[in-house]
Order: structure tokens, then C-alpha cells, then sequence
């Protein structure tokens, strides 16, 4: 679900000698923290290392990262129409060509072993931080914007769209094997709200990708609402936080698609014996079957003990074999 | 949803004069600012003005209110076994006389124009609060505990069932005509999780209450995927937050509780003729009978217009008459 991460020593060794930017902007370092998880848990799938942020800032705004302050912000936020029409969507061969080359390192690095994913964030969760400048409580901003000006919010969302169908082309060209987008926004709005302003970008994304078989996985936080439609947009996987029970979701909608998911990440804090009854227990909610990808349903937390994280895989692995069929 | 709050000027000038916590305790001003909506809005209940943290601060731990952190905190969060084991549960009628003598205080001044809502925080989201110290992201440490702790976890969610059913008792006593329950912090456990460390909890307290028909609103956010097994608890009035569409709550569980609910409190920053729009939405999903309580989703946020509030209330007023059976 998160990229190696900031739990294991190994990243945080790099991290000792590297700013986060700098480590996202160098292909070699972004390559090496991608394996790790690969090489230390045994992982079945790679996801790049990288940030969401990094593409609207190459549509030109100033992202800043103080770890102290929680993470990536960006210094002006955009909040008016002529903010909006003076954003230019990215040619990411260009402005992004850190990640692709970090992709092209990773594949040859991985030599095939697991497959490498690469994301994005949804037009909605980008729109939304770029609006704010950074995460916030109650995101009144991107919100009034919605309610009050909701023409603008659709020119800004419709311009993340087209910007993130060239972005993740690239990524494909460039050796992802699959793409993950991350709308991690999307369950602070109201269902019809979250129709207009994030599922139907999110479909036009989906739709409007050249991606040769590659499969798309849906990562939605907190939409339980409308995990119906969002199984109808043409992705192959729907990730579950876990405020869902992933048995009845594949009745509703586990036909139409995988399903990945949905350890709480705080599951992780217990001991042993207790990650391997939830995983025995989701995996029995799901059932037999081959549509189930195993995963934590949200980023992995910083201070979980690396122990327990090759717990969740050892887990995962001997536990499911009762469950192929 | 929330007391008089901090978006009305006659709110902010007496916080000019007092702080956030002596405010809560002093009757006089409690009632004073309790009553401020009923006369500027003329909503049709009044909520007493208090903090659900009061309670916890009952129990013995050091409470403090720095608005520019972000609200009330506990200096010294609880983590240990021990740390629960010295908890002694409060007799409200000694430790929060203040808060009885302001609803004693606000009944007389109401005289009977609209009925008064006591309430309360749940089981789980004050043991949240006491455990992480004040509201996080990820709630850690008190995930931490029922993962890893869970018999620790229950033996506090126990103490705080008990505490609650003096707790209400009292306000009952002392002149509420209803009582809310808030479960604020429902929303981020697993559904198993809920159930078992906030529903069971809920329901404890709801069906111990002496009540005498005092309804109950229960109100626990994000926890959609539990609604049904919530509206069996014994409460009448199931509050929604803004991510359910109030026609399909109702449809599953319409017929055993009233709904209370659902506007997402951003919508108030649209203009008045978008307001309006937004509350016939909520009115049409609901559709005809007397079984709906039109409210917000959660809290009024604090740079609302005055004016915008008043347009929600008349709103209601005016277009809920077609809905009445």
C-alpha cells in the first residue's frame, strides 16, 4: 500500500543522507528504497517510490516538504479561476523524467522478480491538496470551492485528468507494470458529491489510459458508499481501507473485480499470534478464490516494528494457500 | 449538531471575556451562549453548552484548552493498566455540578419555547481522547492497546459505560429533555472493532439509562457500514454524518429510529439559493413523514456566515412543510 517506507532502517539510512525530495528526484536512491521492502519482507509487488505532490509540481507550484510539520505542502496554494488557468499540464517526459528514469533503473534492478507499480493521486486528492496547500481537518477551502464556485473546481479537476492520463502513459512506457491511483480524499464528500467531483474523473482517467492489459487498481479511502460505482469505471482491482468488510464487498461487487485490502495498519502493533488471526480472518471473509490481493488498508505506519510487518507477509503467504482453489 | 459555536459574534464576545473551559463552567455564561442560536437562528432545540472532555476531567485527569493547538488536550494521556485501574468514576453531582446547574439554569431561561439536548462523548471516542491525550491522525496508541491490549482496553470502555449512565442520569435529572451521544471517533475502527469496542459499549449505556422517555440521538461518524446493527441499540434517533445518502439509511432502517442529519457543514458556505437547493435534495431522499430531523452532518465550522445559517433554518422551515404527513 506505501512504498518502503519509513519504518525500516534500511530507508532510514538513505534518509540520514537525503532530503525526502531529493530522494524521490534521485533515480538511483528512489531505486534502491523501492527494493527494499522487496528484499527485506519478500513482498509479492514493488510500488516506486515517489510522491503524489511531484506532479503538481510539475504543473509549476512550490511543494516543500518539513517532515515536522507533516509531510509535503505546497507554499501557494491555488484558490481562484486565473490560478487555475495559468496551471499548464506537464509534459511528464520533461518535468517528471526522474521518475521514469527511477521506474527504468527499478525494473532492471528487479530482473523480474515482482512486478513494479506505479501511482498517482486522483484529480479529486490532488485538487484537493493543491487547493489547501496540505492535508487539513476539515478541508473548507477545496470544499467552498465545490459548493460556491463549482465550474472552477470542474476546470481544475478536468485538467488533473488529462494531465494524469499523460503521466501514468509514461509511467507504463517508461516499465510499471500496473498503476495505482490513490484517491485518498474522495471519502470526506458526500456520495453525490463524490459522483461529480472525484468518481467521474476518476472514470475519465480510467477510461481514457492506453495501457496494453496493464491493470489499474482503485484505491478510493473511505467511499464505502459507492464502491459499487466505483467497481463500474473499467479498473481491474478496488483497494478496501478497512472500514469495510471485504466478505460482503466481494458479494456486492467482487464479479466485477479484484479486491485488495484490508488490514488496519494498526493491526500491525500487535503481537504475532494476533496479526495471524486477522489475516486468517480477512482471508475467511473473502473466501476461496483467486481475486483477493492481501494488503494493509492504508500506508504501513512508521513505527511498526519490522518483525511484525515479515509477520503480515509469512502470514499472508502460508495462511492463503488454504484459500487458491 | 454543535452549541451556539464559534462562528456567532455574540459567541466570540463572551470568549472575549473568558476562556473556553471557565466559559463551560460557569453556568450563568453556559446557559447565556447555550440560548445565543434559539434567538439569533431560531433553530428548533437547544444543545447545552459543555465539552464532551469535561467527563474525563471528572475522572481526574489535567484537561487544557489551547485553541491555537487545536482544542482541548490531556496533559498526561492514560497507557498503562494501572493508569485505568486509578481511575475512580465520578459522581457528576459533585464533580460536574456546573454543568447540571447550567442546564437547571437554561431550562428556566428557555422557558419551554423549544426543548434542551443534553449529551455526552461514547464509551470509545472518550477512551480515544484519554488514551492518545487529544485527536490524532492515525490514534496510535489507543489502536496499540485494543490490538495489543484488548482486555485493558475493555476494562476502560467498561468504567467509562458507567460513568456515562450517572452521567446522563444527571443531565436528565437536572432538566435535558433528550440526550445526545457522540461516537465521534466510531468511524476509524474496522467493523469487527466497532462492534466490539464502541457499538457494545453504546449499547450498554443506552439500555441502562432510567430515562423516563427521554430520547436518545445517537451519533456515531463514518461507522455507515454499521448502521443497521446501530439503529438496534435501543436509541431512537440514529444521527448521520454526510457520506450516507439519508433516502437509503432510511430504507434500511427508517422504520425502527428517526434520522437526524445530513448536510455536509461546508455546503453552508454556498450562496443561499445553492442552500437551498442542497436542503430539498436532503428533504426529496428523505422523503414524506415525520421521522427526520434535519440537521448537519457534523459541527457548524467556524468561519460560516451568520447569514447562511439562518438561510439553512429557513430553508428547512419553508421547504420541509410539503414533507409533512
Amino acid at each position: 500500500m506505501r512504498q518502503a517506507g519509513r519504518y525500516l532502517p534500511q530507508y532510514r539510512a538513505v534518509r540520514q543522507k537525503v532530503d525526502f525530495l531529493t530522494l524521490c528526484k534521485t533515480p538511483e536512491l528512489a531505486a534502491q528504497v523501492t527494493l527494499q521492502p522487496v528484499d527485506v519482507l519478500g513482498v509479492d509487488a514493488a510500488i516506486i517510490f515517489s510522491d503524489i505532490l511531484l506532479l503538481p509540481e510539475a504543473f509549476g507550484m512550490a511543494l516543500q516538504v518539513d517532515e515536522s510539520k507533516g509531510g509535503p505542502r505546497f507554499t501557494i496554494p491555488i484558490r481562484t479561476e486565473s490560478d487555475i488557468d495559468s496551471l499548464t499540464v506537464p509534459d511528464p517526459s520533461a518535468k517528471l523524467k526522474f521518475l521514469m528514469e527511477a521506474i527504468e533503473l527499478t525494473k532492471r534492478e528487479l530482473r523480474g522478480r515482482v512486478p513494479l507499480i506505479g501511482f498517482c493521486g486522483s484529480p479529486w486528492t490532488l485538487a484537493a491538496y493543491m487547493v489547501e496547500g496540505k492535508g487539513t481537518k476539515d478541508f473548507r477551502h477545496v470544499k467552498r470551492l465545490i459548493y460556491d464556485q463549482s465550474a472552477v473546481a470542474h476546470k481544475l479537476l478536468a485538467k488533473l485528468a488529462d494531465a494524469l492520463v499523460f503521466f501514468l502513459e509514461a509511467q507504463l512506457a517508461a516499465g510499471a507494470d500496473a498503476i495505482q491511483i490513490f484517491d485518498t480524499w474522495g471519502g470526506i464528500l458526500s456520495p453525490d458529491n463524490y459522483r461529480e467531483f472525484s468518481l467521474d474523473y476518476l472514470w475519465k482517467v480510467v477510461s481514457n489510459i492506453r495501457r496494453n492489459g496493464a491493470p489499474i487498481i482503485v484505491f478510493s479511502k473511505g467511499s464505502n458508499e459507492c464502491l459499487e460505482e466505483i467497481s463500474k469505471i473499467g479498473a481491474d482491482v478496488v483497494s478496501l481501507d478497512w472500514t469495510v468488510d471485504i466478505g460482503e464487498a466481494r458479494r456486492s461487487i467482487g464479479e466485477r473485480v479484484a479486491l485488495q485490502g484490508n488490514l488496519d495498519p494498526s493491526a500491525l502493533y500487535a503481537s504475532p499470534d494476533k496479526i495471524r488471526h486477522e489475516v486468517k480472518l480477512i482471508l475467511r471473509k473473502y473466501g476461496k478464490g483467486s481475486g483477493h490481493i492481501f494488503n494493509l488498508g492504508h500506508g504501513i505506519l512508521p513505527d511498526t516494528p519490522v518483525d511484525h510487518a515479515r509477520t503480515l507477509v509469512d502470514a499472508v503467504k502460508e495462511e492463503s494457500v488454504a484459500f487458491h482453489e
